[in-house]
């Protein structure tokens, strides 16, 4: 009796486990359908993110960029993102700010067909292996097929190496420095993420050539060093700085260096952007090359770079930054840095009292237009300044300033931070000295506060037992590694974690389960491994240790 | 026996033009394959332009948009272009120019996937007609067939209008307008000429919807003025605004309207960019609709508008400033406006007076730099100063600037203009005021000459007669006209000219062939047209005139 007890307990506590598992999944199939409502339905706005970024970060992530307005998804083919004008703002400031920089180190701009042929691509074995899965192929124009089938770019070293070895035809050729700004296609197969992972997405792609590596290598770190300031000066975004091991590195090439980032609420590092140094191999099979100045007669093959930055950065920006409310801006990269809202203008307030205010708001915010802050102000009429605050949060304008008659009276400007929500005054006479301060607070807090949680959740491990607890405690470690490919294939098998079994965590917040790889081998190395001595953590390894490697569970 | 040797002479005769022919063609053919130099061959530069403009133009654009370093032929598929940074600095110019202003008027930035299902393009079924022969289909992924093929967008109203469907709800949401910057693909069969017919070209395609037809026809005449403004206040080039007949207005839309350009060497019209009012049609297609704000319960279609510029500007440029010598670049987009050349640095000039001297350089390149002109100095040891002459003249540098020590001892600079090779001296003292007063002058004096070129050659005709020997004449001409579309195709035909059986005339020489077609109903009308009264000009048509129209063979 008490066994057929117990088992009705348990079949009862089964039964209940699946009608909630069923019951979260429905909500979330509900939520997914309002999130992709297909052109031509017309439903009213929904205000607010419904989904908290605790409780189901995936969920909370699309509800943030589609109801900011940043993307919209192309429901026509799977895969694809529209990008809508609060991104193409920020993605504009990006490309401003590094173009000038390359511009500086004279890279000049170009512009190279988006079709590749096969020839081309199959000249480097191991590119054409890394991107062939990918490839969309056009076969047909019009309704002729192609003679010979074309393929988009996903990348245009095949498409443009051609040509360098045409145009350079003498050292003094060199560096041979282009650089564009274009969109690529891989057809991905696995899932895809609005920024991070898309068939389509916008980048640009640097393609140097040079006389020695020691030249080529100064121009890897020094174009890693902008994609660093992108994150870190743009976007408020830590990285960190290092370099590809062999089995993560780019598909042909010599060496790859890095930025890596870190997203706290699911633990998971992502790559920021790539700077790589071909070496010779490129120039090897499509015969780029030079006589050697010291030696006449002798001829060598240039040694190239490859560098892109894309779309991507956005995404990582969003999902670090964002919180229940919506999207949070840095103000560097915020079209609109601080916006007013007209509060307290009651019923009892007269029109010309009325009139009167705005004309007071409108001198403010010129005043602020003039020392360069992106300011504006939301005068609509017919709705409350409670619907405003929410929607200008769920926009991410870093600062809200509130001017009300009671304001007016006192001479100053009510003040609301989105990143902290702390509220506070600021006198008129002194707002066009604080507000930019403040903004620069805000900058430097959110990258303060990032780059607070990636230093806390980037573990220093010599046992390896501690290694999956640290992942499934949403961290990245750094540990000694001989840095051998088999080696990081047989720990990606070894690290997979059973959350997914875990079946009374719903779905959304269960820590990622998937192996873990080497995100890079920084270049600020902790202490204490010393070469010869120090074996690699993986127990089934057995070789030396070369350095710390980075490792996490990674998009 | 007089028949006989009248016989063999005209015998010999046609052997001499037939063996004068080969020698053309074969000479012809062995300029292109210098031009096309596949990848991987090294040659020698081959300095200047060595055809003619007036002798063959067509051979003549080619040899200056290659060796001018704008232009790169994609050897690896036919009818795609490689944009080197001489093409893309003057398209930025023109894409900073163009942004800025539509940004003043609200537009703002989108971006939206290349790939187009063919679901959405159907819905138009002009427009699908329209493009359907050029579309280029993706229809594999790695060595997966998709299960739906995607084209490449030819432009983006089937693109894009699903979502103007979605977003805009309320008239409240209306004006929506957006722009982006991208490259589109047109497979065409015609023959591909860099910049003018490519299968894939740069462009930016702006699409807007409004709600009344009075507001969206005010934004199409405001952004064809600033197309005749790029053409015109940047390139240099006058352009005759107008709308397009029927026949040629943009297929779907309600009506076209055009600047039109004009090239003097061949006497041919050429489309220079267009800004279409699409009507409600797209907007019932793609039902894109709001609530009529006078009227409540009724729902309304938009008005729409599309309007893009390409790089073709780029390519009418060229042809019609460019000369013998190669490019002519307009001060306003050219990335060096000056080029400083010392001369005179003879062996017989010290060491030490060479350094000084190059040091008076210096700083007088720094000077003009300070006050904005776009300045360098070419320094380069072993080259002769006329070589460094020839060099800046094929790229097209508006100015040079030669110093050398008999200068500097009378304190001035000795320059010649690219444009017309007016020589003169600057008094040092004036030499800041002087340059950027004489590069506005050349940017003028282009303008002035291309535009009296064009009116010369823009008749107004009146007699069905004198039009075949008009457009022989290189001129195109302003005719009264019913603006039928079948009386537009017969004119067409019946304009062919015999310039093609007249074998004397080597090829390159001889005017186009082609019937005329019609290029705009200017804005400007002539007077002299009576309604009801005149007739339309073509005697086979035998209806009334509408308007003067402008016809001509064109590009």
């Amino acid at each position: 009796m008490a066994d057929t007890k117990e088992q009705s307990k348990s079949a009862l506590k089964k039964a209940e486990k699946q009608a909630k598992m069923a019951a979260e999944k429905a909500a979330k199939a509900a939520k997914q359908a309002t999130l992709h409502i297909g052109q031509g339905k017309k439903t009213d706005d929904i205000i607010g993110i419904t989904t908290k970024k605790t409780e189901d970060f995936s969920m909370w992530y699309q509800e943030v960029v589609l109801k900011s307005e940043m993307i919209e998804y192309y429901n026509e083919i799977s895969g694809f993102f529209i990008m809508r004008p609060a991104t193409m703002y920020i993605w504009n400031v990006i490309r401003n700010w590094f173009q000038e920089r390359i511009e500086d180190m004279g890279v000049e701009e170009t512009n190279f067909p988006m079709f590749l042929s096969s020839k081309s691509l199959e000249k480097e074995k191991d590119h054409v292996e890394g991107f062939a899965p990918e490839l969309a192929w056009v076969t047909k124009a019009g309704d002729k097929d192609l003679e010979v089938p074309v393929a988009v770019r996903p990348t245009s070293e095949a498409v443009m190496y051609p040509y360098y070895a045409k145009w350079i035809r003498s050292h003094r050729d060199l560096p041979l420095r282009l650089n564009q700004w274009n969109s690529v296609v891989r057809w991905e197969a696995k899932q895809t993420t609005p920024f991070l992972r898309a068939r389509e997405f916008l980048w640009q792609e640097g393609h140097t050539a040079h006389l020695t590596e020691e030249l080529a290598g100064q121009e890897v770190l020094e174009i890693l060093e902008l994609y660093a300031g992108v994150y870190e000066q743009l976007l408020a975004v830590p990285v960190v700085r290092g370099k590809k091991t062999e089995n993560e590195k780019f598909a042909g090439g010599y060496y790859t260096t890095t930025v890596e980032g870190y997203i706290p609420s699911n633990g998971r590092g992502i790559q920021g952007a790539t700077s790589h140094c071909l070496g010779q191999n490129f120039s090897k099979m499509f015969d780029i090359t030079v006589e050697d100045p010291n030696e006449k007669g002798k001829h060598i093959n240039v040694w190239q770079n490859s560098w892109g930055l894309s779309t991507r950065v956005i995404g990582v920006m969003v999902m670090i930054h964002g919180d229940d409310k919506g999207l949070v801006l840095p103000p560097r990269i915020a079209k609109i840095q601080a916006i007013f809202i007209p509060v307290g203008i009651t019923a009892k307030v007269s029109p010309e009292a009325k009139e009167k205010h705005y004309q007071k708001l409108d001198e403010l915010k010129l005043s602020l237009k003039k020392v360069g802050v992106r300011v504006d102000a939301d005068l609509r009429d017919g709705y409350t300044p409670p619907w405003k605050f929410n929607d200008w949060e769920l926009k991410g304008v870093p600062l809200r300033l509130e001017f009300g008659p009671k304001d007016a009276e006192k001479d100053v400007v009510s003040y609301a931070r989105r990143d902290t929500g702390e509220k506070g005054t600021i006198p008129i006479a002194e707002l066009t000295k604080q507000v930019p301060e403040l903004l620069e607070t805000i900058q430097q807090d959110l990258y303060n506060k990032a780059d607070a949680s990636f230093k806390e959740h980037r573990l220093v491990i010599t046992e390896w037992d501690k290694v999956v607890p640290a992942l499934d405690a949403k961290n990245v470690v750094l540990i000694p590694h001989c840095l051998s490919i088999d080696c990081e294939e047989k720990i990606k098998e070894t690290t997979k974690s059973n959350a997914d079994d875990n079946q009374d965590v719903p779905e959304g917040k269960r820590a990622p389960s998937m192996g873990m790889k080497s995100l890079c081998i920084p270049f600020e190395q902790p202490d204490g491994l010393v070469k010869g001595e120090t074996k690699c953590l993986n127990p089934d390894c057995g070789k030396m240790a070369e350095q710390w490697c980075m490792f996490g569970r990674s998009y």
